[in-house]
């Protein structure tokens, strides 16, 4: 077997933790497979760099960033290369170039084009347990780039997909995926598997485990991931395509405080309103989540949407610059959302009933709905967001 | 005109020498001029990475260790490009694999073989200035490999030379090269220039400002070398080939406390005896320095050599393995070598004397005495260095 296995800052952070992942890795090495580990920078080096790169010039070229932060991920990996050795196993370290992982061009937050498999394989063939630097790349300018949020999880996938391996292991400080948010949740249950649509929709709900990037290119590629503790020796979660014999209708419930929701009041009722809205908002790179349309009085409309907190206040600006008519706006910070995610969800009516009656029953207001083929989301008051959340959860007996 | 400039981790040990050293190349730069900037690791950052290396493994694979170090100098060079580009300079660091630095394989102590100049061409004809990674290169295997002692200065000599330069810079936190070390010697002299030779003998006796092996290979290629102090705009000493119409007859003199004299007496007078000595400490990579070899009594011989100082107990240590036939070994490490160097010696008979004529005149005593074309060496008591030193260098009138 071919397993890849992807560590982040936080198992590499200090000497004995880059011990604890080299002896994991040896682990799977000596029952016969071959490994391929990913690393990130160790601890928050990669914040130290970015500091240093601010000391010096407060607005750095993205090519230069990139060529530092690089050095982060080639510091793990040479470090995990002498703690290997040092455990007797024979092990080799690459970098970007070395692999070569074939980027776009665009810095900070470059796309995996291309990866040569080449060196790797040669490796392999040699018994060592290769060590690779996660989050960066090399554009065809030979220039390094690096891949933006998630960049070290896509970096994994990225390498299982292009070695076929049989797993790709992304080692996190949680146990896997669960049902829902432990420490909001008490009876949350860890799930042995879910398919790759709910764990987009789980991502990008901020329930985020894996960033959805790395789990779309899994999708793409159908690389089995595994979701998996670094501090302990549980089987973890499978992420894999969804089975027809699906028997969870839903499978996880997942609360994000971290929305605001902008509304609208007035606006006129004429073709191209939203359009303008939001592509003015597109262009000041603004993300909008929920968006809700409502038919006002007297040829007047209004329109609500959620944005993350950090963008409210911009979102609200960029409004009262770009429009003139309309009648008022108001920023409400003070909303979270809760979601079900599932996909037996496409199959069975009600769902999204019975999630209404079960805030119903705790007599939550319910401020905005949006739903996928997979989802269904409320927003609600952010001091009910614990009380919904596990209300929710009992209704669909997920903790069983 | 073309100027390669390179600064030493004490140059760019902080943000305001980083800034220094910016402007530094920015005036060169602004004058017209090609600036190609070679930079080492920040400070003692290497010594850091030494530390944080044998933390882990105290005898670190030599490739591990040059795929860590090589982070060093990325660093300084991406920081170096932030704060040109701070200044409003348009500027582009380059790593060994992206000039490309071919090297032979050895990890910690390789060759550069050849250096590919189109990409730095390319980035010069877009009037930028271009920052380079010394110390490192790429083998083969595409694997990174360090250069050994004195790597940056050698990177930027190699340079200089693939790249055809009007001069090679070498920045230090000295003026340039003096007639003796200014610390011990009071009067003494810096010099306009020096031969490639003398430079040569000067670095051998420790007097070294350059490594002798960039000097080696500025000899080789004809590059005119400039030895110049990062903290003022001096103009520095030249180094270059001798001229024929040279006035000096001696260029300088050199100390050097760092030696032990070990002699072995009683040996065996009979063929065989110096190589089997000699082949045995070169075997345990212990270098030789000066050798005196005595007639003694009764078909009997003594050999005196000397060696640095960290050598001389396992010089006697492998003298004590492997020979069972003399009467005695005797390591003192209370001597230093001084010397005297100039390319005038050659044609000029009388030279030596002179030299033995001023430590007599001091009433110091000479235990060894070596010579080449262009140098006199003499071994005395440690303790007279610096009396010694004086007094050549009176002798000679250096200090006028």
């Amino acid at each position: 077997m071919l397993i890849v296995k992807k560590f982040g800052g936080t198992s590499v952070a200090n000497k004995e933790r880059i011990f604890n992942v080299a002896k994991r890795c040896i682990e799977e090495y000596q029952k016969g497979n071959d490994v391929v580990v990913v690393l990130s920078a160790m601890g928050k080096y990669t914040d130290e760099l970015i500091t240093m790169a601010k000391d010096i010039n407060e607005n750095p070229p993205k090519r230069e960033m990139d060529m530092l932060f690089t050095i982060g991920e080639q510091m793990s990996v040479a470090l995990m290369g002498m703690a290997m050795n040092k455990l007797g196993v024979p092990a080799v370290s690459l970098n970007a170039f070395q692999v070569a992982m074939h980027t776009t061009s665009v810095y900070g937050n470059a796309r995996l084009k291309r990866i040569d498999t080449e060196r790797i394989k040669n490796e392999l063939e040699q018994r060592k347990i290769v060590i690779v630097t996660g989050f960066q790349g090399v554009n065809k300018y030979d220039d390094y780039t690096t891949l933006g949020r998630g960049g070290s999880d896509t970096t994994a996938v990225a390498l299982a997909a292009a070695l076929h391996a049989d797993a790709c292991e992304i080692y996190t400080d949680v146990d896997g995926v669960y049902t829902a948010d432990p420490r909001k949740v008490k009876n949350a249950r860890k799930l042995d598997q879910v398919t790759y649509d709910e764990m987009l929709e789980l991502a990008t709900l901020g329930a985020g485990v894996l960033h959805n990037r790395s789990v779309e290119l899994a999708k793409k590629y159908g690389v089995t991931l595994v979701v998996r503790s670094s501090l302990n020796n549980e089987e973890g979660t499978k992420v894999r395509r969804g089975s027809k014999m699906e028997k969870m209708l839903v499978s996880g419930v997942a609360g994000d405080a971290d929305t605001a929701r902008i509304a609208i009041m007035g606006l006129k009722d004429e073709p191209g309103v939203a359009f303008k809205l939001f592509n003015a908002l597109a262009k000041h790179d603004i993300n909008v989540d929920m968006i809700l349309q409502s038919i006002g009085r007297k040829g007047k409309k209004d329109i609500s949407f959620t944005v993350s907190e950090e963008n409210a206040d911009e979102a609200a600006k960029v409004i009262e610059e770009q429009f003139d008519d309309y009648e008022g706006v108001d920023v409400n910070k003070n909303v979270a959302k809760v979601s079900i995610v599932g996909a037996g969800m496409q199959t069975n009516a009600g769902v999204a009933a019975k999630m209404f009656e079960a805030l119903y029953d705790e007599n939550i207001n319910i401020r905005m709905i949006s739903t996928s083929e997979i989802r269904v989301t409320v927003l609600i008051d952010q001091e009910n967001t614990e009380r919904a959340m596990n209300a929710v959860h009992d209704k669909f007996s997920l903790g069983d």
